[in-house]
């Protein structure tokens, strides 16, 4: 039976060494009174007994009994409901919630770790509570106050939960074409019609209730994107007090059978008549609405690098403990039969591919986050609007570079085990199915490579582009920087491309949608290149303290700038060549 | 429900316009009598209508049924018996089986295409006849006239099946540690005892017999590969006259669950003494196996190949009917709510990607086919000697090659289907799954790239390496080839490494299990680099004839060039970073 440990050490040498996050919590009045060094390190530790213990355990039982459906009910895999009534008493779903309705406010560089941990441990647990996260952050962000009052607090608790209801059958990537009504009531409430398929935690049995966050069109409202409102509709009512009252006029129609994540309840949603509040203002629904995705999407780029995180712990176990033939240069075990599988050099390419691109996707989860902290609590305006430019220019490398990097770890730490790697008990391929969603769910990597090279990179001129390379550069050119070579060279080949991209776009509008993916790629490559350069120095100046460790770091940086940076060269080739060997055939053609 | 139908407008083009296979076979006296261009058109017209009509609709009900184990018994799931008996009514286990034990003597160039078929159609059902084709061809190859009289003919018509008993649970990569024990009994015959696992087809309901080729080790065999034999251990013994006699003390012990191939029973089996019979000499069992292994692993190349072009199949529908976004240059389906999404850059990227990969993949096996044609049949025993050395050279990157970009194949098509491609009544998902092992079974992607780069081409100083890249060269140097400019540069990269490589493996042995998986993706974009130059220009002269094919025949050609070719400047760059990297770190480093 595979284990899940969370890797603490080299979280705490995210956090503290390559960050130093304490002395920027304590530098920002608001978050110095919620956390400190201590209390975050109490925190990690609490977050890895709960994850390796209560949630991991569930992993593979989860995905062998599946969520069952019947008559609209859903029951989650056995063992599931005390587990999740254990995990939040810890008060875990309200980590980084506003203090004012109960949340913790603990830092998002507190909370990308736990988040990474609790996919890590167990998919399909932890999407049970990442959704109810990202919707009290849109009710907090643009609900009414006694919205917040009433919907928040149980919430942040766990004891209500949270959906995300916005995929129709025939609008998914398209939410202009959503075809649920909403009728405003005499009472202010409204009543919400029409059918929603794909939401994640639709309905389930480890809750009181279920607020809803719908997506549905005012009968006056425009057509396309710009006439869509947000709605807050509860599973069951809410009374002035608080308290549960009536069933509302929902229902879950059926669940999907899916590839993965299969303790995870997949909901088609009938709302028919039901009722809700508006959240925000009307027709402005998906601007809302897209505080959550934004928070779902590193959530869920988070889900591929958990993933990754598992797979190369049983890969690595596996690699030191199985024996088959020998070393190129002679036996090593000598009193064994053969030698374990780590000796050889095609192993150790896959571990040392898992590990770099790991141990890379983890210190950019918190260097995005430390952006998310500045953009929400610095007190100098000028800090908070370049953080906040830099976390919307981040956000959607972050969700596809982890989770189309998370399948390629997930692939490899499963051809480590061999054959065992397509059995199910081992776990790996669970692995695999598991994260695979992760690049579909919350807009395709497509989309989000869309988002990146049209709208976050040419869309304002490359200007938060520069803002990004401007650190890279102040960085490099520090002067100390000892990889700056590595990383520069990358880094120029990014901006030129960009800028040939900017040219080229001006012309030919295909070539966003036809280079997109490749750009995203070559931009994740260099964001890890920079973060490898700072923990390679970091380590560097630590290594006589802790030389396992640190020798580590810098060896994995060695093969990162080696064997998986020079990706970018084929990457900047493909863009390069422009949109026409794509639109050279006719759709009939195919 | 997703459809099959095989591509049979491309596999003409590749047979008789890219290779004139009928010219081929005209000009062979063993060939010339069972084939020639009419027969192989019908033949190519009868899989097709039995692959789509009988095989393919078993796909998805075998996947979600299973294979079933009770007391030693395995049913496969409902439809495969009676399917099962329709299929070898038509000869097809047979069809390149030897003439004089009743096979039909097809050539293999023709049989590649009945594969690709097969496995597109349904990977698990393709398995149970794929091992006796393997079978029969070792028997055929090593077995004494007796063996091979009693029993090719009911393997050749399908009544019997094969199996390939190699694993151990401490031995698989590694055949040298294997400890199955067999003893020479009084009348000839060998007591066979010990227990293998993974077995295809250990056991099933489809056949009246199986029959195992087992290693196994005599009692005073030397240690390690240098002692193991071959041995053929009925499931039913044979009696004289040919009939059925006694069970043999053999046993299915359990099977696997797995990610995919659910349909497929792998089976563990146990030897208890069983009866058997030694192929070939004593201790030369694994040079006789490897007859096997290599006809298995183009086999399971195929399967890669197989399910991409199944996945391509169903993407390319979806892309043309799903509806979602505008075209970056305007509305193109103005009356409909939305666009196809084809018009999309990136999901013709993913296209694009799947068919010039499954195009080229489809000229590379018929390539490799056309090898082991004449290496069989030629005359000439120049001409067989430098197909038996192509055939070695090609079968571990068909192998590898075809199941890595199968399984990215796969991934694109899945991701073109959005959220629907993780649902499993669309079948996406199950071909991701089924595909998986295709890189794992039959020595894994890693052992098929140390056995190309160590074995077949450092192993012989690069002769086998210069006879394909003369080849190569003349093509490109014959004054016509209007594509040689992307061919020859892509070409001497491959040389120029190859020979750095051949340099450092004399100071580094660990070089070669390093770098050996980048080089083998490099040789397979230099193979189809060649193929697609071959295509493009067959399709230049025929462009008159027929613009939709040949036109989108050239402007596939000219997206691999534009857009997949340039990934081999980065697996030249890994390649050249060398070993050292990868052994920075202690094995407890990790």
């Amino acid at each position: 039976m595979p284990e899940f440990n969370a890797p603490l050490r080299d979280m705490r040498f995210v956090l503290n060494e390559l960050f130093d996050a304490p002395a920027l919590w304590s530098r920002l009045p608001d978050l110095t009174q919620q956390i400190d060094a201590e209390t975050a390190d109490a925190i990690l530790e609490e977050a890895a007994k709960i994850t390796s213990s209560l949630v991991a355990p569930l992993n593979r039982s989860g995905d062998e009994e599946g969520v069952h459906w019947q008559d609209g009910k859903v029951t989650t895999p056995a063992g599931f409901r005390e587990a999740y009534a254990t995990y939040i008493e810890g008060g875990w779903v309200g980590l980084s919630g506003n203090p004012r309705f109960g949340g913790l406010g603990a830092p998002k560089m507190l909370a990308v770790l736990f988040e990474e941990m609790l996919y890590g441990a167990n998919c399909s647990f932890a999407l049970y509570s990442a959704l109810s996260s990202g919707a009290c952050l849109a009710i907090d962000a643009h609900a009414s106050s006694d919205l917040k009052e009433r919907y928040l607090p149980p919430m942040y608790e766990g004891r209500w939960a949270g959906s995300m209801c916005l995929t129709e059958a025939h609008a998914g990537t398209d939410l202009g074409l959503i075809r649920t009504r909403a009728e405003l009531q005499a009472d202010g409430s409204y009543r919400i019609t029409g059918s929603k398929i794909f939401i994640t935690g639709g309905e389930q049995d480890l809750t009181e209730n279920i607020i809803h966050l719908v997506l549905a069109r005012l009968p006056d409202a425009p057509a396309g994107p710009k006439g869509i409102s947000l709605f807050l509709v509860p599973k069951i009512q809410v009374t002035d007090d608080g308290s549960l009252g009536a069933a509302n006029s929902l229902s879950c129609g059926s669940i999907e059978h899916k590839m993965g994540i299969k303790a995870s309840a997949t909901c088609v949603m009938n709302f028919d008549g039901a009722t809700g509040w508006l959240i925000g203002e009307s027709n402005r629904g998906l601007a809302a609405m897209f505080t959550m995705m934004n928070y779902e999407r590193l959530s869920i780029g988070i889900q591929g690098l958990g993933c990754a995180e598992a797979s190369y712990q049983n890969a690595r176990t596996y690699a030191q403990e199985r024996l088959q033939s020998r070393s190129a240069k002679g036996p090593v075990a000598k009193a064994q039969i053969a030698d374990p599988i780590i000796v050889h050099g095609d192993v150790r390419r896959m571990l040392l591919t898992m590990k770099a691109m790991t141990e890379g996707g983890r210190a950019f989860a918190c260097y995005v986050a430390q952006q998310l902290d500045l953009a929400k609590f610095a007190t100098d305006l000028d800090e908070r609007q370049k953080a906040e430019s830099l976390v919307a220019l981040l956000t959607p490398v972050a969700k596809a570079f982890f989770t189309d990097i998370g399948l390629e770890s997930c692939i490899h730490g499963q051809q480590v085990f061999g054959g065992h790697g397509y059995i199910r008990e081992w776990g790996q391929e669970q692995l695999v199915r598991d994260t695979r969603i992760a690049q579909i769910y919350e807009g395709t990597n497509g989309i989000q490579a869309l988002d990146l090279l049209g709208r976050k990179v040419l869309g304002n001129g490359g200007a938060a582009l520069n803002v990004f390379a401007g650190d890279i550069r102040d960085y490099a050119n520090s002067g100390v920087a000892p990889y700056a070579s590595h990383v520069l060279p990358a880094l120029e080949r990014l901006v030129n491309v960009s800028r040939w991209l900017q040219v080229q776009a001006a012309v030919d509008p295909n070539v966003i949608s036809s280079s997109c993916v490749e750009y995203l790629h070559l931009f994740g490559y260099v964001s890890y290149a920079y973060l490898w350069a700072r923990m390679a120095e970091v380590a560097d100046t630590k290594l006589a303290e802790d030389e396992k460790f640190y020798g580590a770091k810098r060896a994995t940086a060695d093969f990162f700038f080696a064997r998986l940076l020079p990706r970018v060269e084929s990457l900047d080739a493909c863009i390069r060549s422009g949109s026409a060997s794509l639109y050279a055939l006719e759709a009939d053609q195919f």
